[in-house]
């Protein structure tokens, strides 16, 4: 076999990932050049405060404060971004792929707001740019996206793509409020002190549109898809889930249409027999169906230091075997007059309601329904509390229904007099996605 | 960008997984162009009968019946064998590596047999050897074990690997008999008229050997993994299963200890939480547990044209991509010093025994157990039939024990002369695995 290839890497950033991938060059050094037949090997990296405690790993890395001695640097091969945040990681990612140097980063908000304009980058340097830590670290999703599924047209995307929520919902199915799983998670170390970009669905928006460029080729604003959070579940729904055997999820999608492609993140019933209803705790899965493959499904730890910093290190592997082998950049091809499509799909939902105990409410409710066509498959009023003017909780599942109509049917319940509090309308996953 | 390279393709083989290549190819010849910076052309095809009827879009490949004109043709930059069987496709594919032709195969008992050796000669001529269809079709288990965990040390490897005995044994959980349900998959065409390989395990042990190298570097000839099908499984095992909350599957395990690698293939009650639980009609999945990525796991369609052509398409991008790179032959790093182990791990078991209904049996049951030191969870005496002369069932689950005393006691509880009837034994999964 050949002299093995050596590769100079320059890290942006330190920290928690940075220490995974520092670890576990460390570690497997031998067997990744084994492998692989590259050499790889970290040459230095950018930090805002050298004197900070570092993983113990990482404390021997050389370090500076200046990012030019890393993107501007003569002895750096590929430029490795673990700075997180939009900016200026993504002027230095631009710098690094104008220089003409391959960038490997795990920068999820970068590729979601600028991912297109740097790949153009890219592919006017010939330097290549590779994110398999963005999504769903530990899962190789973007690779099988980009070479698995090369030769494939996919048609449909579920993801569970924030460990956060996961886990909270997984809190909540024991009983706990939302207040208390989150506070659970914090104390974990699975969410941050401001939880709100997970439990808004943001993080997982982001997410769905770096997967969407890849899956459909559309260029897709994170903040241009439908998000809903979790933030308006409670133990009761995810009570109504287990009664009709379903787990709550928050699922990101997309589908595609003729007239461009459904995207959503959402709560979403799941059920018990749909492989994603077994992701637990912090758990991350993908779900793609293409026209060749049907349905694969990948799941695994999306987050972590040691998960992502994996993801890291296989795209530097690539990275560095693609460099050695003059192999330029690869640019997600875009599907041109492709865009987001309003919902166009049937789904069942179900509803949760909570009205004033008394004669009609119950028909008044069904005529809603009956009026736009939407026909229910499961009507269940729960037992009325022994103080007749009190609130009686009606649990009621749809047949599949379009949308929009649900939205109208919705609307109108909230007109209704006897109406106490909101009304809860959850879509429920069906088919083989 | 520059100039698409093409790359030329001569295929042994035109059967149904070479019609599915031929199909992909011909649907999504310029996607994959675009995605991969290759132009993959089919040149002609190995076949025994020309004038055998065909998938449509094979109909229109140039046919040969000369080996020849396939794997020494200068026309031909990379081999694709898809004949299936051991001989001529073993000798064919060697006789393509020594005149340095990369070569892309899907033949598991190609591999399972002769692996090691082909790689030896694939490294020795610099030719790359692809496989990504050999197990598990539509899953990128060989690609993410090749590349993904490149930086990984895996621990733990789960899999259902045969579709067929998957099938079989969702048909039984509706209360078919073995027979019945074989007889189903046949006429569905999930099994061969004669279903041996499948029903025996053999064809999951094959696959299973290959996994081995690629996770843990052994070589392991598939007849040396303890192997152990599902034709002595009875509805009534997995009525146990679903009574006491699990699924029974068709497991290919390798386990790594100091000592080497313990692997098997046998049936195993699977929790309901667990997410192989879940795998359903003839999928595959395979769960990898390793130090950096903690489990991951990936399921789809296992076998079928265009599953298993999918996979084999993306070998041929990656061989194109890489023979005009220059790169040359990956070989699996062999652990030298490292083989098959025993059996050394605890596992919960259940036992299904017949006895005949008379006092003091079931003491003499669980005296058997205590003996040895193992400890029961459960025990389930079904209800007696009236005839105090005929056999009572009698379930039990053990606390975690090792398989040897397991084995011991089973032993033992065959001698029992009150027995009637085999002693089912069934290894519960436990653990993240």
């Amino acid at each position: 076999m050949k002299q093995k290839a050596r590769v100079r890497i320059g890290l942006l950033g330190l920290g928690n990932v940075g220490g995974g991938v520092v670890e576990i060059l460390g570690r497997h050094h031998k067997l990744i050049a084994q492998r692989s037949g590259v050499d790889l090997e970290i040459v230095r990296a950018l930090v805002r405060d050298p004197r900070r405690e570092r993983h113990p790993a990482a404390a021997k890395v050389e370090m500076t404060t200046r990012a030019e001695d890393i993107v501007g640097a003569r002895d750096i091969d590929v430029v490795c971004e673990l700075l997180g945040g939009v900016q200026p990681a993504s002027a230095l990612i631009a710098r690094a792929l104008q220089s003409g140097k391959p960038v490997v980063t795990a920068n999820k908000a970068v590729l979601a707001l600028h991912g297109p304009k740097l790949f153009r980058q890219a592919a006017g340097s010939g330097a290549d740019l590779s994110f398999e830590g963005s999504v769903a670290g530990g899962l190789p999703i973007i690779r099988t996206l980009r070479e698995g599924l090369a030769a494939d047209r996919v048609t449909r995307l579920l993801g569970i793509l924030n460990g956060t929520t996961n886990f909270v919902l997984g809190k909540m199915e024991h009983g706990h409020d939302y207040a208390a799983a989150v506070r659970e998670a914090q104390a974990l170390g699975f969410a941050e002190a401001d939880p709100t970009l997970d439990v808004s669905g943001r993080d997982a928006a982001d997410k769905l549109s770096i997967l969407l460029l890849l899956a459909f080729g559309i260029s897709v604003k994170p903040a241009s898809i439908p998000t809903t959070g979790i933030t308006a579940l409670t133990p009761e729904i995810l009570a109504d889930a287990d009664l009709l055997g379903y787990r709550v999820k928050l699922l990101a999608q997309g589908e595609r249409h003729k007239a461009g492609v459904e995207a959503s993140v959402q709560p979403a019933f799941v059920p018990l027999s749909h492989p994603l209803s077994t992701v637990s705790g912090a758990e991350n899965a993908v779900a793609v169906v293409s026209d060749a493959l049907g349905r694969t499904l990948y799941q695994g730890q999306g987050a972590g230091g040691l998960p992502t910093g994996s993801a890291v290190v296989a795209d530097l592997i690539e990275a560095g075997r693609n460099l050695k082998a003059g192999i330029g950049a690869r640019v997600p091809p875009m599907h041109k007059g492709l865009g987001l499509a309003a919902s166009q799909s049937r789904a069942p939902y179900s509803l949760r309601l909570s009205v004033r105990d008394r004669p009609g409410v119950l028909a008044a409710v069904t005529r809603i329904f009956a009026a736009r066509g939407l026909s229910l498959a499961t009507v269940l009023q729960r037992e009325r509390a022994g103080d007749p003017s009190s609130a009686v909780p009606i649990l009621l599942v749809t047949h599949p229904a379009p949308d929009a109509a649900m939205q109208a049917a919705r609307k109108q319940l909230e007109k209704l007099r006897a109406l106490r509090g909101p009304v809860r309308v959850i879509r429920i996953l069906q088919g083989d996605g």
